[in-house]
């Protein structure tokens, strides 16, 4: 909305108002996050209190963080009261230290004690997400009894749908549904209703948490220790939010940029310029390496001019069939169908499929590459399409894998990384095969 | 599981019923998702009935149509009637249409009704994946009338949580959770706690719905037609199985292969190489564009052999520097951060973000490019760097809008395609500086 920067820009606070309230919640998010800082504090000051709460929690950490600088304290110490516990501490993280401490003293002794806990779990893990506010009852009691505590639980609670059942010392015996209580007898046991319970640890990461809670169809998991004491809920919510931010920062490392952790049009040009650079300076650095091939094979190329010719299709081939490969192998490992031990399995199917593929191309190829440059010439380019194929699959399998392995984000080093190597050792191959098959 | 394998190779069910109780139902869907078809069809005899119905439910439909091709026709009957109307739709769909009327006319008529209905919609529409088994309260009822239809209707309903408020012709009028209806005193009117319904259209994409159950954070939307009329719900499980494999997707195209649409380890080395081959012999055909641009300077090539030892780095770049754009693009307009009207702002912020790039690399490039290479062809490296960063990355913001415009999907023209255009089109500009800058 060009028209509501232009509001933003003119303070017109009541027009503002009047364009965002047409919106529900998620789409004056939306709308916010399409204007720059400045403009967005402006537009946010214009909505209703209970609308801005609400949009508030919706916006990204980052997006918060900058509101809370530009709004005056006592506005913000009431922002960051209403929020979730877990949201709050996601957002007092993004603060400095500073402004941290002084909303943190600024909140009720209760919510004080409930977000400073959450901010003792290490980062990204399940502990910061989860909400403390979780409805537990007792395994001895009845499916009366339990609804009745559920119920007197209720305020306090972010969801009630999934009721944890504890026994000595708040151990988690099982899982029960408020639908399940409510269709049966009150006099029946709660032990005898239970299921087993389906939970996720509180040190556990945070994306592990959210698949737990996708693959099994759940609304919430209960949070626990090492020792299954119920420590707080993970909501299907939250799940969605972490898988997806996991899924942006996939696919941000998938072509090798740092993940912005916000929405597109919130970041300046600079932030993109960073997000970038670090990146293709490395890759650069690593693409010196077909420099130094080329230029240590420069007396084949001065004899064969048209060996040069074929020299980008050859690597642009070799980097699409690893970059194939690799982003198929990551995703593979990011939604848990791959392990480590199957690498064998991953790597030999790959080497066969790059095989195949660089056969397909080197008889698609050959009599194209014959009018242009001649029989001889073709040859080597089908001989070494074969060979860089199965190359370009099987580093494009085994790289992601032995990443992991080594406590790497297979991500960071898939498709462009795998594609300079492939650049590299590909280059050499054809010049090998080049002077074999020329006899140079 | 290798020992998995080889005990459905042996036919042990006794033994594989027992590795398999060792898991939950996701664990047992892992490990069958890791077997061949005929080995999975043995395990999946060896379960108990209630694990195996719970373990057929979550497979993804091809898997379940090659379960349904191996089991004898009792067994698949019962199997399918014990599905969700929306999970057998999906599985019907895959199956042959002479075995698909076998089952439909095997089920009870109102299931076979319900399924019927749902095959009616057009394919990935959200009435596919809804379940008509829906619960609804009329607009006039008060709480505790509204309680009493929940708990009658509870038996059919796929979820009690999430109830639709509907008056005259099921027209939806709000929406009320069953956490509301059990805090609220019985005598006060549904329509006083109801709130404005969240509510997707049968006929709407399944990916568009499940953002707004995600975005809303809601546990289930009511589904209906074009006139508001209740039709069914959408429940936030299904919302999550839809984002994951339309992120799969997503995921696959960006690196120009098909969608394999089922778990890794479950594909034959053929369908690997199927998946892929199609566009890599389009991308090695548009790739002939760069052997045409070569072979065009071949003079100038010939005359200054040092250009072509950079002609892999400086492609390189451009690619990676296209493939972060268009990948940031693609992915921004797949969340809903950037539509087709931010063009221009889009193409802006990138064109001046590829300057920067560019200028950035050839500062620090000109150095040991020099010294490899010598002072005049640096100039040339720097100069093309320059252009091709910021053509790459205009290339790589237009292309993906465009597509989006013509109807096409942006995932599919992306980072690939863009690489191979940026390659022929910086290698005319980097000889054409070259030949300005060395006067050739």
């Amino acid at each position: 909305m060009a028209n509501l920067a232009r509001l933003a820009r003119n303070g017109d606070l009541r027009e503002i108002r009047e364009v965002l309230c047409e919106y529900d919640v998620p789409g004056i998010v939306d709308e916010l996050e399409r204007l720059d800082s400045f403009a967005r504090a402006v537009a946010f000051r214009a909505l209703p209190k209970d609308l801005a709460l609400a949009t508030f929690e919706d916006l990204d950490p980052p997006l918060q963080r900058e509101l809370v600088e530009e709004l005056r304290d006592e506005a913000v110490t009431e922002l960051i009261a209403d929020l979730d516990p877990d949201d709050r501490a996601g957002l007092l993280e993004e603060l400095p230290a500073g402004v941290a401490a002084r909303v943190l003293s600024g909140l009720d002794p209760r919510e004080q004690a409930m977000t400073t806990a959450l901010l003792g779990y290490p980062p990204r893990s399940v502990g910061r997400r989860m909400t403390p506010e979780v409805i537990a009852v007792a395994v001895d009691a009845t499916v009366g009894e339990a609804l009745t505590q559920v119920l007197d639980q209720e305020r306090h609670a972010e969801t009630i749908y999934t009721v944890a059942v504890v026994g000595a010392g708040r151990h988690v015996e099982g899982v029960v549904s408020l639908r399940r209580l409510l269709v049966t007898e009150p006099t029946t046991p709660v032990a005898e209703v239970m299921s087993e319970p389906v939970t996720v640890r509180a040190s556990q990461r945070q994306e592990a948490a959210a698949r737990v809670v996708a693959d099994h169809g759940l609304v919430a998991a209960p949070v626990v220790d090492d020792e299954r004491r119920l420590l707080g809920v993970f909501t299907v919510d939250d799940a969605i939010r972490v898988l997806q931010a996991e899924e942006d920062e996939d696919v941000a490392r998938s072509v090798a940029t740092n993940p912005l952790r916000r929405p597109y049009l919130s970041t300046t040009i600079l932030e993109l310029v960073r997000s970038r650079i670090l990146w293709l300076l490395v890759l650069i650095a690593a693409a010196t390496l077909t420099v130094n091939v080329l230029d240590y094979f420069e007396d084949t190329l001065a004899e064969v001019v048209a060996l040069a010719l074929f020299v980008p299709l050859l690597i642009g081939t070799a980097g699409n069939t690893g970059a194939q490969t690799a982003t198929t192998v990551v995703r593979a490992m990011a939604v848990g169908d791959v392990r480590f031990g199957d690498l064998p399995r991953v790597v030999g199917r790959e080497a066969v499929a790059g095989l195949f593929l660089g056969l397909s191309l080197s008889i698609v190829g050959f009599l194209p590459a014959s009018l242009v440059a001649g029989r001889d010439v073709a040859i080597v380019l089908a001989l070494a399409l074969l060979v860089v194929c199965t190359l370009a699959t099987t580093a494009g399998a085994l790289t992601p894998m032995l990443a992991r392995r080594l406590g790497l984000d297979p991500a960071v080093v898939s498709a462009p990384f795998i594609t300079t190597f492939v650049d590299a050792t590909g280059l050499i191959m054809y010049f090998l095969i080049a002077q074999a098959v020329l006899g140079l």
